[in-house]
Formats: C-alpha cells, sequence, structure tokens
C-alpha cells in the first residue's frame, strides 16, 4: 500500500490557479498534493546571442526552491552564490521540454523565460513545474496573438510531465516525498498531448530495472498525463 | 493627489495569511495592497559560530525576490551567483529588527532565520517583509512555548514598518511603486509596539528634507503601524 | 546513410588501454571511435559528510573536458569559475551509474572518485566515461581486495552506457558528433551486465518520438553494451 | 563619563589633508581622532550603461578597510572574494550622499568614482568616509572648472555626515570605537550645507528609543557636522 | 647520489610526440621522464580587448592539472571555482616565455592559446609545458604559413625550459618530484635557440645560495635546453 | 639617460616610517620615491591547517593596490570578487622571501601576516612591499620577544628587495613607472644581509638578455640592497 493510501494508478489532485500574481505576461500556481509551484512566462523582444539575427525565438526556464520549501530548511543559493547540480538539471530539463512544442520560427525573434519557483516541495517538483510551464506559456503566447504581435499559433502541442516509480516492487504513479526517497527507481516522463514523447528519464535507485518495468512506468504516464491535459484545458479555457 | 486615490495617511489594505505553506515552524502570507511577501520562521536547534557556547538564541533573515515579482523581469541572484547590495542591505535590516523585539537568553541556544520571499512587488516590500516576519516568528515561538522547549515568551514586544515618503510636496503614508519612484524623500520607519522606534531610515531622493517633515513623517508612520498591530494581532489570534 | 559510412546497429571501434597513467588506483584511457577519455580511478579512506559513521562507502565522479577537446576551443571551465551545467549533468549521471553497481557496505567507509576527463570529443563522452569508469574502478577494487582491505567483492555488476538516436528518421547506435548534432531524438541508455536498465535517458530533439522507437533504441543498447562488456572483460583481465 | 573624558557634544579632532597622493583628480586624507580613512576622486569621461546618452554624470562610492586597520585583523574582502553585505551598505550610503549635492547635468556625462579605504579604524569610517569624499570631489570638481570641461559649479552644498548615539543613556556625539560597540542606539546623519538632511540612520542596538532621544540626536548632529562644514572649507581654501 | 640515480648534469628522458589529438591546430604530447603534459595549439582570428585594431597578434597560455596527475588527488580548479595562485603564476609563465619568441606584428591580428594539461606529473610540469608548448604552437604556425594566411615566419627562436636546483648541496639538472620537494634552492630557466634568457626565476628553499651557485644553474640549463632544442627539432621535423 | 635624470646606479629616495597606524603589531609606511605602501605585520596565535601541531610557525602575506593608486583607476578586485594572477603572483613571492630569513621552530605555533597596500604606485610595489615588510615583522617579533613569548630571535637576517632592468640598453637600479613599462628586461632580486640570494627573477620583456647582462643586475642590486638595508637598520633602531 502507499503511505498515502492512493491505488498505484491514482494522482493527486492537481490545481492549476492562473493568473496567481499580476506582473507577468503568463502565470500558473499549479498543485500537484502539496507540492505548490508558482510559474510565470516572461516575454521579452531579445533573444541570447546565439540565436540573434535568425528570426526565430527561444523558450529557456529557471527554477528555484524557497529555502523552507521542505521539511528542513535548504540553503540560499542566492547566498551560496551558485545553483546546485540539481536546480542546473531540473531548469534545462524544464526549458528543453517546452521548446520541443514551440515552433520558433513562428515565435519570432523573441524570448520567453519560464520562471519556476517552488513554494511548498512534496515530490514531483520538476514534472509540476513542467506541467504548469505549459500553462503560463500558453496564457503569455495568447496575448502576444491577441495583440497581433504574432500572427500564427507557434505552440504545436500542450506537453505534461510526470512521476512514475517502482515502490516497494510495485510501479505506481505521481510519486510524493515518502515514495520517491524510498522508490527503487524513479522516473520522469515528458508526453506532448499527441501522446509521443518529449523525454523518457528513468534511474536505478538501489535496484536495477528491466524492460517490461519500464512499460509498464510508460503506461501509468499515459495515464496521469491524460489528467494533467485535462486540468490545462481547464485553467486556459480551451 | 496620490495616483491610487488615497488619503495622504491612508494605508493600502493589509492582510496577513498564516500557515500558507505546511513545513515551516511558522509562515505569514503578507500582503500591503499588491505587494505580497512570503515569510517562513525556520527553527533550528544550533547558533552560528560567534554565538556558540553563550546559552543565548539569534534571529536571522534572508531576502529575496522572484525574478518576476516586478513590472520587468530580473536576473535571478542565485543565476548570477551574487545577492546584490540591496538585497543585503534590506536582509540586515530585517534580522536587526526582529532581533530589537527578542530577548535572546529566553530563546535560549537556538536560530530562528526568516525567510521573506517577494511574490509581488508594489512598493514597501522591506516594510512587509518585517512585518509579517514578527507574525511567522509568533507562530513558530508559540509552538516552542507550547511544546516546552523554551518556558518564558522571550519576544518583548511588536514590531512593525511602514514607510513614508515626500509626494509632490506632501508626506504621505504606505507609498506604492509609482509614488516610491518619484518621491522626493523616503522613510522606512520601524516602531515597537510599545509606540518606540527599532529603526528610521529617512533618505533624499532628490530634495533634502528638513527636520519638520522628517517630523511628519514619524507622526504618518504611527498612525500605519497601529494599524498593522492590529492585523499581526488577529493574525496571530491575540 | 550514416555520415561515417557505418550500418545502423554498427558500433565504432572500442579501446580500452588499462594503467595509462601511473598513481591512480586505476585507470583506462577509454576510445569511442575520436572520442577519447582519460578516467583515473582514486580511493581515499574517507567518505563525504553525509555519509560518515555509517560504516558504508561512497563512488562519485567528476567530468571535464580538455579546452581543445573539441572542433574549437571551449573555454577552460576552472578560468570561468565555474562547472556548466551540463559538467554538472553529465558527472551526477556517471555517479550514479556507478553507484547502481557497488554494494556500499562492502566497500567499506571509504570513497572512490572518478575522475573522467574528455581528451577528445567525437559524440558519446559521458557514455565513453561511464563505461571506461567501471574498467577504472574495478582495477581500484582488485588491488583493495589484493591487499586485503576489503574482504568480499562490493561491485555486483558491470555497467556499461552507450548513446542511440534516431538520425534522419532511422534508430543508429553510436552517435558520433555529426550524427548528434543532427538526431531528432538522442538517448543515452545504461544497462548493467545482468540485461537491466541502470538509466534510460531519452530526448527529443526537433521531433517528439513514440514507444515503439523508444523500444528501437533500447535495443540497439543492448547490442552496444554486449560489446563494451567485452572490452571491460578484456581489459581487466576476465 | 564618556571612556575617553570628551563631553557629550564634543568632537574628536578632525583633519583633513588634501592631496596625500598624487594620482586621482582629488583626494583627502580624513582624520576623525584615530580613525583614518584616504579618499580619492577619480573623474572618468563615461558613464555606467544605465545612464549612457542623456547628457548627464553620475557619483558613485566604493568602501574597503585595509585588512589590519581595526584591532585585530579581518580577512580580506579581495581574497575572500566578495564584499560583505556591511561595506555594500556603506558604499552604497556614501554614494547616496554624495549624489544628493551633485546637479548631474551641469556634471555632464562623465563619473566621479570616491574610493574611501580606512586605514585605521576607530568607530565612524561612514561618516568621515562621506565627510573628506565631499573634500575630494570639490578638489576633483574645481580642476574640471579650471580646465572648461565644465562651465557651471555642479555641486550645489556641501555634505558632512557625523555618527550620534546613546551611549549610557546620554545621547553622545562622534562615537569612538568603544562608545559605538557599546552604545544602546547609534545614528548615521547626513547633512547639508544649508541645514537640511540628506540622509537619517537611527537604530535601536539592544534598547529601542523615543522621539525625544531622537531629536536630541538630530541636535547634536547639526553640532558636529558645523564644525565639519568649517573643516571641509579649510581643506579646500574657501 | 639522486634518487633515481642519475648523473648530476643527466636529463631525464625527453619524448615530444606531436598530433596526439586531432582538433587542435597544433599539439604536442611532450615527457619529461613521467611527467607528460598535454599542450595544444588553437588558433583564433581575433585578439584580446586590449590588442584590437593594432593589426598585432598574441600568445597566451592556460595551464590545468588533471586531478589525479599526483600521488594523490588534488581538488579540480572547475569545482572549487578557481584557479590557485600556482596556476595562475604557471600559465603567466607560459605565455610570457612563448610571446617572448614571437613577432606580434608578423603574426597578424589573431590569437595562439597554449593550453597545457598536465596528465601525470612528476617534477618539472612548467618547464614541460613551456617546451612543448613552442613545437604545438611552431605546428600550429607552420599550418598558417603553409595556407598562405600569413607571409613571413613569425617565429623567431626556439625557446626551452629546463628546472635545476641544489639537492643536498649538489647543483643538479632536471628536477624530478623526489628531487624538488628536497631541493634547497629550485629554478627554472628559460633559453631561446641563440643561447639568450627569456627568464631566470631561482628560489630559496630552506637555504639562500650565492651568486657561484646560480652561475653553476645557469650553466646546467645549457646543458639541458641543448637537448630539448634537439627534441624540439625532431618532432617538428627540422 | 633615465627619464628621472637619475645615474644608472642610483637609487630613489627611500622612507621607512614605522607605526604609521596603532592596531598592528608591526607596521612600516615604505616609500621608494613616489611608490609608497603601507605594510602591517599581524601575529596571530594560530597557524594553518597544514601546519597544526608541528610545533612550527608560519609567514605569509597578503598585497592589493588602492584602485586609484595608479595614474588610472583600477577595478577594486574585492568588487570584481577575485584578485588577479599578478596579485597572487607578487604575495606569493612576499611571503616565500620573508620565510627565507624566518626560523619556524623558533617563532612557534603562531603566524604572521603581512599585509602589503600600495597606496601610490611608481614602479617596484613588490620590492618595496618585502622590504618594508622585512621591518614590520622585525618590531612585530620584538615585541614577541620583549612579552617573553619566544626566546629566541626567530630572525635569521635582513632581507630587502629591488629591481633593476636594462632600459635603452643600459642595466638601471630602480626602476621607475616610466622605465619599467618601457624596459627590455625587468628583473626582481631579493637579497639576505649576508649577501646570499632569496630569489632571482629576470624576465625578457621584447628583448631577450645575456649571462653578462644578468650579472650586472645582479651587482646593481647588491648596491641597492645596501642602501635598503641601512634604512632598514634604521627604521628599526639597530
Amino acid at each position: 500500500m502507499r503511505p498515502s493510501g492512493r491505488a498505484p494508478d491514482q494522482m493527486r489532485t492537481i490545481t492549476m490557479e492562473p493568473d496567481f500574481t499580476v506582473h507577468a505576461e503568463g502565470c500558473c500556481l499549479v498543485s500537484f498534493g502539496q507540492t505548490r509551484v508558482l510559474v510565470t512566462a516572461s516575454v521579452e523582444e531579445r533573444v541570447p546571442p546565439f540565436m540573434r539575427g535568425k528570426g526565430e525565438g527561444w523558450v529557456t526556464a529557471e527554477y528555484g526552491m524557497l529555502p523552507r520549501a521542505t521539511h528542513t530548511r535548504g540553503q540560499r543559493e542566492a547566498a551560496k552564490g551558485k545553483q546546485s547540480g540539481r536546480t542546473q538539471e531540473i531548469q534545462r530539463l524544464i526549458g528543453r521540454s517546452l521548446r520541443s512544442v514551440m515552433d520558433m520560427k513562428k515565435l519570432g525573434e523573441r524570448q520567453i523565460t519560464l520562471d519556476c519557483d517552488v513554494i511548498q516541495a512534496d515530490g514531483g517538483t520538476r514534472t509540476a513545474s513542467i506541467s504548469g510551464a505549459w500553462v503560463a506559456m500558453r496564457i503569455a503566447v495568447d496575448k502576444l496573438l491577441a495583440s497581433g504581435a504574432i500572427k500564427e499559433d507557434p505552440i504545436l502541442q500542450k506537453v505534461a510531465a510526470i512521476s512514475c516509480g517502482i515502490y516497494k516492487g510495485t510501479p505506481v504513479l505521481d510519486l510524493d516525498y515518502d515514495e520517491d526517497s524510498n522508490a527503487e527507481a524513479d522516473a520522469n516522463l515528458i508526453l506532448t498531448g499527441d501522446g509521443k514523447f518529449a523525454e523518457v528519464q528513468a534511474t536505478a535507485e538501489g535496484a536495477t530495472y528491466d524492460e517490461e518495468e519500464l512499460l509498464r512506468l510508460l503506461r501509468l504516464a499515459r495515464i496521469g498525463c491524460t489528467q494533467i491535459f485535462a486540468a490545462q484545458d481547464k485553467a486556459t479555457g480551451r
């Protein structure tokens, strides 16, 4: 049995609250159970140096965790003077995932930065970040379309992410912190609205896994992402 | 007339929502109008090296602003690799203010860290931080008292902070961003529950000021802090 | 057709030269075609702070690339003052992979650090690093066994890693730089000697992929790892 | 009684030695008793990025303390790799104070940097820095006027700074180190030649203070600044 | 007797293997006994800011040591976040030495960067680096001449470096690690092909030395450099 | 002719003012013409980690330059966040020179730190630093002897340093900035009171030099150091 009493293929409650803050072009406060991430999408009319002059846009992401988002206080990265390897790995994954559904030519020479700040952590912060970032990006792009700044919708698909893992021998969906810290294997799976994969990352933690187990995780992920896509539709009024 | 239509001695709406997150020993989401700061109080059973072995506690603070708390996106300090001078100045002020009402002997050899993270900025983030930090600290200390970890209440007074300034020649209370960026003088005033000052900082911005003007700012601050003290009482159930 | 003229399931020539340098407890100069990585295994009789006093060991890795390992000179990370996100992501992956086949209790309270320095890069540096690191670690552990410092072999399995990808619509094995920079999807797959997975990372680069394609990449990886395991056996005299 | 035997409203001996070094456009070695600060004013024909193209100038300051300016050796900030929060707070205050008396349009598109390096510390280093920086800036601007580089004097007023505090219950002027480290309240007050305030900073240190006490500190500051203005006139030959 | 059994004026075996790696414009793997340094010469068609627009070139060097080049593992400078004083001192010396034989006008507005990475250390890494860097630079310049990018050979002389020292009272040539760590004096001597000095650095380590001893070290260095020049000729096919 | 009109073997005026500041155990303001360096010697009853428990002491040095010690303002190293390679090279040289005349056993388990801060620069700042550091160290050690903290004088010799160079073909003594920036060769020579060398560093700058020229520089250095030793005796009352 799972510590939370959930069935193996049962997600936590997902909420996606758009416009939690007012300044950003797009904003979404996303919750997967007790995990809560504030995502903002900022549109800037410039691209990074390596993209200049190509007439194409760019999507990037930054990730952070408030020092007391966790059970015990973690050191503030700004005070420490650098971002951890974990932080950098996560923000690279978020950026890559969102870029996988963006047509950079249609976006035009502008950049969207997705800031994902974890307000409260209970497992699955990177997957909640990706799922919420899509909502914030969708809202920001809708404004660009409404204002006429861009002509054609550059977003090709929805994208959602979910964690799965093997916990006490059973593949389970949407790990919370208790499960995550004891799982034998831990996967982050990123799917697009048409059922394809943007990224699969499945890591052994204490026990290696076989192909059959991997396939069962992929199937759980499909169940989860279907629910996330529905929440994304609701949050963006589609 | 003020851009917001407020009277010169009129505060913005103050809200103080305790327990916005679950992990910290104390938590308060404080709003002064559109300025919103999430404050957590973390209790740790250790003190910094310079305080060890004295049987006394310590209170410190850290301050941060989410990159898109502001009208345009600011660079993330963790990515830049250092905290700005402004950030350090503010977090030093917050820590000093909260220490001014704490009896370190009664607190015992433990540390309370107040993390003040600005979710949305519209002027007065440092004063909202201080005012909210007192609530988070009060909640955390109440738990220490309830558990018997400390015997006597170490908090000597409430402490509240408010900004005032001279805007188009008129002293006004609780500056929002529009006023703050155009004020001739700008003051941050920190009062304790018994009507005394913990800190006065009044800075000329384009025009110097005289003693009469300073006194008018001090009087406005008393009006504001009375309302903040009431909000603190309500939030902590006193 | 592949730029190199190789068949889709054809590896580049693998060489693993043990003891290329003399000071380290284990050393392997590994080549996958023109990609060459010097790996050393250093044994130290101490563990990091979070592992102290548990009677267990630790395995960690660091990764670097000589500035002119690549077609154009890259900036030296030591001169820049920090390791890139890519470097950190890779060295975390290497460490995790090697830990997945190590019994930390049998290793005892000591640390093995695997330094993977890329002398020449032509795609697949992280997978060559993992494959070569196993050899360096095996040599170092054999010395610990020979000296009696540890009693039972703590290495549970061999571990090998290989990159695969979808290049011009075809799943291909062991990407070189030309393929890697143009692939539609790119996977790094890490297998243990008993045919299980330690890690699967499959990333869309321009086109998302479906489950069938993922499975074809997994099958290619098995072909590649079989050859790497043979090279590891040969290099370690098994 | 004060440790130094001074009366409550008695300053330490002030000396201001212009041209202590030869390269800078303006220079002043300022002493308040044993506190000695070497200030140089450097004129550069460029302004920081945020000021470019406005036809206006800028004034900024940097502050440092030689490692053995104090009773015990402090770590060198250049060796530590960063400036402390205290250093940044002080140099921001110095810059702000000097800008409050400068007409940036008349200065023209050039920058004056005031480097304040504490040779020996005995309390009041930031106020000595500000008072001496005005002299160095005055000398540098006089050279710009003499050379015809600027036509009209851009300096609007003198500016001087002094510390006051409440020591054993008595408001006292110009705290030395012994008083500073034991004061109940500590204020840095910055006045302009026409008797107005550029900045008031009054901080409780162990005991909060009331409005009456604040007013007594303001009055002491007027006494002190009158003497500093006289020393500035003498040093600049006015 | 020397620990290695060598005669006082006997060098270790020198090997210089050009083209050890393929991407760099010039490359040399140099060995002095067990000391092995991989040097690459990278040609870039730009110069540093302080040289721009003069029609002249620049030669610079960077130095690094793989963490396990030494008997015990050293911390990776990229992970530590800065280059040590020793590293910086050495790379400055290498750059200066190579610049001393380059005619910057004939080189034209381009930069040659010499990356010297120590694969294995046994004393004399800086002198091996300089000697090998000349070979890598020679190869890179030969390509520029062959391609017609430059018309006249800009290299004025060969340059070679060797360490000498006073070990147990006797001046000896080409110190290995055992000697280096116990020498009373330690010199690095850099000679050009015409027998002149580019740099002399002779340091007392535990005992000061007199002029006679210095002269004996200079004479040993001539013996050593003659052999290095021959190895350079052989490696570059002259 | 030299720009200053000095004869080739003529030093600039040397002054050594002890006790320029009050807090340090030893202090010397040293001038070689317009070059002025403030040196303090700080005694601490602890040694760095690598020296602990040996019953021996340590001598180390730090070097800095005030931003406007030079003709044009240089960036403050504390603001830049790191010490330059030049700074590190110089402070390593100063420490090494002073250690060459100290008996660490007699000093006992304590550390002397020599802080050399350049107030005004006109060539020869590193040699002035070394020469003045000896005075500061001598004063500090005399206090340790006077207090009985150490029994026997641990200072073995005086140590002095001087720069020489080849300027327009002529070997000259004690280069000022004009000469230094145009010299064909530039040497820093460090002698002990008994006429031996602690360090010789002679660098070609644009033209290499031969053994005869090196010997002429060594002879000039002897002339200079004789005068410095006399100034050191006078400053320390010997």
